[in-house]
């Protein structure tokens, strides 16, 4: 069966990890701080000699990274006569330190947050923390403790299959853009760990979705072919007889295990194939996976109505934007629309046959998408009686990728929307990525800066060292989870203006 | 230096564990109980199918045992997409559930609470719990897990260096003292891992005064010369420059070290030497050990007043009982006298020529003794200008083991204190010891089986399956160190009913 081949490769092909040593550049406490995103900043404050019961100490390490803690503890004192108790808390942001376990109330685990409690029998010791963190910040509480401890040695043995080495940015950029380079390939370099993870801390999984802008942005910078390709291979693997390709797969032990299903992140397929080909000129993987990303568009043609619409049939869902309530009915028809044209290239990169139907399909679908939804005013919506017939960005970004408008109508439509305030407007950084997309397919480069400046320059202006996952420059404390603490703030799919950058 | 050579037969001579496995016997769950000790007692539950958020367990193993908890772990359900957060309880006794972090005020570490909180990552997983635990009872408590989890197996790997079988009782006991065998055994065989552990809760440690104890009873039942010879040079590895032999050390990595020292507790090294010969006829230890052993009383000569007395100079102190406030003069004294004959037995058994100097020195301190402290009542006392002047039980059954007092005046104190309820009692298993030893020197087997009936047998009626640390049949929360929770419930200086009823 293919997807054992699939298994195969997704268990031989696990790219080798880099590794490397960071220290804290200082110890800080948080503090209350009404002028600091979320409420709360790190304060520079001068170590003490050793911490006792009840005492704590928080490092920072300059910048977010992931691996493994290492502490080199003795005792100020004599007599180790009972355990160390430690309480360990890793945090991305200043905020996750107003972290109280009893005020938890999300529907998301609890257990995202970095917070351990630790037991060691014999001082002085060489410590390794029991988990992964993703963080900046690492604070260390003392439960119990026979005497005060020592830190002798603190630091971090980071990770990644990137390297520690942040690629410089090309020249001729701003300061700002220079900035949100670095940001945006700190950001790649953390999440990309055996596969491409969503987020290192919270999910620490691999999305079809995230994994398509993780391989842009890695192509113009680290160029590690082996992740994207095992990546998708560990999505490929967990497919079951149904055909679907998981938008979500584990990896471990658990490989060959696919989480939810997002219902257009399979029309991405194609599109991740071909612009691999495009960026290293590997095949293999096109191949292996070509009958399937295939299968992605006609096992849907149950949905299309025969108006020509493809409609998405509850309870199925797709992402288009981290939104629940949002109308994404043209955004999903026209994520078809973006992969049956990824997927005829792909055909045609391969030497198959299969590109004439498609594109054949797709000049109908964009005929319908534009007769059933394209408004008096303009606008793409649907009526009401598909969907909720609200004016979205995300409609107009993806009836321009889908190509249902085309060149100066295009340039308008984009132009138009990025100036209606009234447009439902997106809240994940990975809508973003598409509206950057739209710019550059319409040739508006001013705009596609304009965005980047604006969306990920405020970003960058809460003093963060990695681009989060979700981002309301007047909501600090917006979170899809309700939870502000476990939001992660280092999410790959933000990371994609460096793409545009390049 | 001789130090070097006791390291390495420190290193060398780690007697291998047996291992085990047990299995839980059933589910319980502690519920007030006004009739049971320490008002808990353990109700039989049903198990149910899985345990989601905020849910617990508790397994019940049927009795104490020392070892690591393994787990295998099922999801009910199937998405595993964010870690297991799961709180652990291992107890020896009921009341221990009632443990609340926030209510310790011990000044011992809280650290002894045999609780942790554990985080996985992957489900379906066979998970090794962190720690050893000594326990009986195993509360798992679900902190935050995506689907409710199944235990699909639970077992414990035990180990001890006695292995798991229980000697049998010789023939003839009664059924309480069967009883009082078994739970006796057990008690050694659970301190007993690569040194004789105190107790294997709390503490963990090799103390000299409760390896002289763990001894005599695994002389007779286990037979395992190796723990008894390896304990000797832990201790003996860890001496400094001063010559002091340990009272108490460190293995492992700490191998070496030494904790706090028990005025007393070295002049009890020649009998154990000599015991050891005695059961084992194994001398290398104790032709090692002899010049240390010889040390230890002349070291202490300048603590002799020109009267005669040996007199501890604070803030040195001595163990005796554990209670913190008894007036040990006369105890110290006599433990000293019975380590001069001991001492002098084995100058005689290795050919050493020393015995007629400490047995003329002890035949003096005897009298000086005498002297002093026996009072007009019959018993011995300080007076108030050495001491506080109290009637201890202690200081009468260590003038019988210094053999102060010898045959039927022995006799007859022994048997006048045991009557008069005027005396400070013994606090401690330790000095219960004590008692029955100096039961047996006077011949009066009659008193000695009463003692190991009242006492022991009131603590098998508290439902143990292991002796204890700390035992006041009138006072279920008595704590040496302000915390129930904390004291230990297997303590292998209690064990020793085995001995005299061997």
């Amino acid at each position: 069966m293919k997807t054992k081949l699939f298994f195969e490769k997704a268990q031989k092909g696990v790219p080798p990890l880099k590794h490397w040593f960071m220290s804290p550049v200082g110890v800080v406490e948080p503090v209350e701080d009404s002028h600091a995103w979320q409420g709360v900043s790190m304060r520079p404050v001068s170590p003490k000699r050793s911490y006792g019961n009840g005492e704590g100490i928080c490092f920072d390490f300059g910048e977010h990274a992931v691996g493994h803690v290492e502490l080199e503890l003795s005792l100020d004192g004599v007599d180790f006569d009972s355990p160390l108790f430690l309480r360990v808390l890793a945090a991305e942001l200043p905020y996750e330190f107003r972290y109280r376990r009893e005020e938890w109330t999300s529907w998301i685990s609890q257990s995202w947050m970095q917070e351990d409690f630790v037991k060691y029998d014999v001082l002085p010791a060489k410590i390794r923390l029991p988990r992964r963190y993703a963080f900046r910040y690492l604070l260390v509480e003392v439960i119990a403790t026979p005497n005060p401890i020592m830190f002798q040695r603190v630091r971090l043995r980071a990770e990644s299959a990137a390297g520690r080495r942040l690629p410089p940015p090309p020249e001729g950029l701003s300061p700002v853009e220079n900035q949100i380079w670095e940001v945006g390939v700190r950001t790649l370099r953390n999440c990309m760990q055996t596969v491409f993870e969503d987020g290192p801390k919270r999910d620490r999984r691999l999305w079809l979705g995230d994994l398509r802008l993780e391989a842009l942005v890695n192509a113009v910078t680290y160029r590690n072919p082996r992740v994207v390709e095992r990546s998708l291979y560990v999505l490929a693997c967990a497919m079951e007889k149904d055909g679907i390709f998981p938008s979500c797969a584990y990896e471990g032990e658990m490989l060959g295990r696919h989480g939810a299903h997002a219902y257009e992140y399979p029309f991405l397929l194609p599109k991740i194939l071909v612009e691999h080909i495009g960026f290293y000129q590997r095949r293999q993987v096109a191949r292996d996976l070509y009958d399937t990303a295939l299968f992605q568009f006609t096992r849907v043609e149950k949905d299309i109505s025969k108006e020509g619409l493809l409609l998405v049939p509850p309870p199925q869902w797709s992402v288009i934007d981290q939104n629940r309530t949002m109308d994404k009915t043209v955004g999903t028809h026209c994520a078809y629309l973006y992969g049956l044209e990824a997927m005829a290239q792909l055909s045609d990169v391969l030497g198959k046959k299969d590109a004439p139907w498609l594109r054949k399909r797709a000049a109908w679908m964009r005929k319908t998408a534009r007769a059933h939804w394209l408004q008096e005013d303009g606008f793409f919506a649907t009526d009401r009686e598909l969907g909720k017939g609200e004016r979205t960005l995300a409609s107009q970004i993806w009836a321009i990728l889908g190509q249902v408008v085309t060149g100066e109508e295009a340039r308008t439509l984009l132009k138009r929307s990025l100036e209606d305030a009234s447009l439902v407007a997106p809240m994940s950084p990975y809508l973003q990525h598409f509206l950057l997309e739209a710019c550059r397919l319409v040739g508006n480069e001013e705009a596609l800066h304009q965005v980047i400046r604006s969306y990920w320059g405020a970003m960058l202006e809460t003093g963060t060292t990695t681009f989060y996952e979700v981002f309301k420059e007047d909501d600090p404390f917006y979170s899809p989870y309700k939870q502000t603490w476990v939001n992660s703030a280092c999410h790959a799919w933000s990371c994609t203006p460096v793409y545009f950058l390049a």
